[in-house]
């Protein structure tokens, strides 16, 4: 059972513009070869950061549309936030704040044999990382530059470096990257070498 | 004959750290899966930025070591900046300023039936872009990620994306994405639509 980072970040490494929009990912439309139903039935917990929830509050009509739910994962969701918000109606959703250790040993008992989602943004599974928790990251890089907005991983990661697992081509527009996080000496910026 | 924005990144999209640092890259040592001798023994003509070509001055003395020569490239190479600096001795360098069409225009002449490299930084390579001259990214990303630092591609480019020709797995450590760069309507943030 692993912590994963699993995402779609531009090829310069943003998850989203400045002002939160995605609209550049979603023009790319729905990809068939997608890797994301197979990972996600593998997942027994999620947690997500505010910016994240909102955007998925501020599309529930169109994932109602789309999916007659506005509310997309059965699995239970950790949401890390300092802002009220409402629940999307049929979500199993907590709203937290503080030590990511606690959520994740939630998170982990939630899950039982299956894996933790870090679903963004970037400080969020970064936090997780300080934190030692991180297994993988899953990034699709998209075929486009941003130039601008939320960072993928505002982190330094270097020493070790991350283990690159894997390197597929997903459909006409994605590669995916998949890397373990490496144990060990770490220059992670928020966290002094053990 | 190509246009070709060839570079190593981080995972988040940066060249260097922000004090221009390249450590990291050099940390994941010589990979003889390279696929960069192939890609140089097919250029004709090579454009880089100050900082680049300040970085090759600043460590000419570890090249000479490692290889019998301050300057690597055999082909004639311009240097875009407007600070005085030295000729490597041995080298085929011209400095210019202004404008990337009348350089590419020179580049083409001298290349004849060989490709031309932009090699960095990321900004140049988005005057190639802005300009529409250039044709092809290929990035080799490195298993780390830095925070912050040079960007890679500092623009907007979604519409049209880029398109993806090729994913690869290099050696231990690389991930080799290869682009060309989409014709037709741009939203190049210093280009406006065509």
């Amino acid at each position: 059972m692993k912590t994963q980072y699993y995402t779609a970040a531009s090829l310069d490494g943003f998850l989203a513009t400045p002002d939160d929009s995605v609209d550049w990912l979603m023009a790319l439309g729905d990809d068939e070869a997608s890797t994301f139903p197979a990972f996600i039935a593998e997942v027994g917990a999620i947690a997500m950061g505010a910016n994240t929830y909102a955007w998925i509050l501020r599309h529930a009509d169109e994932a109602i549309a789309l999916t007659g739910a506005a509310w997309p994962y059965a699995q239970p969701t950790w949401v890390f936030t300092h802002r009220d918000l409402p629940v999307v109606p049929g979500a199993d959703v907590r709203f937290v704040r503080g030590d990511v250790r606690a959520v994740h040993n939630a998170m982990c008992a939630a899950a039982g044999p299956r894996h933790r989602w870090i679903a963004g943004g970037g400080d969020l599974a970064g936090q997780f990382l300080d934190a030692g928790l991180l297994d993988e990251l899953i990034v699709s890089v998209a075929p486009v530059t941003l130039g601008a907005g939320k960072p993928l991983l505002p982190r330094l990661v270097t020493a070790p470096p991350l283990q690159l697992q894997g390197v597929a081509r997903v459909g006409a527009h994605f590669a995916e990257l998949r890397y373990a996080v490496g144990r060990g000496a770490s220059d992670s910026s928020t966290q002094p070498p053990a």
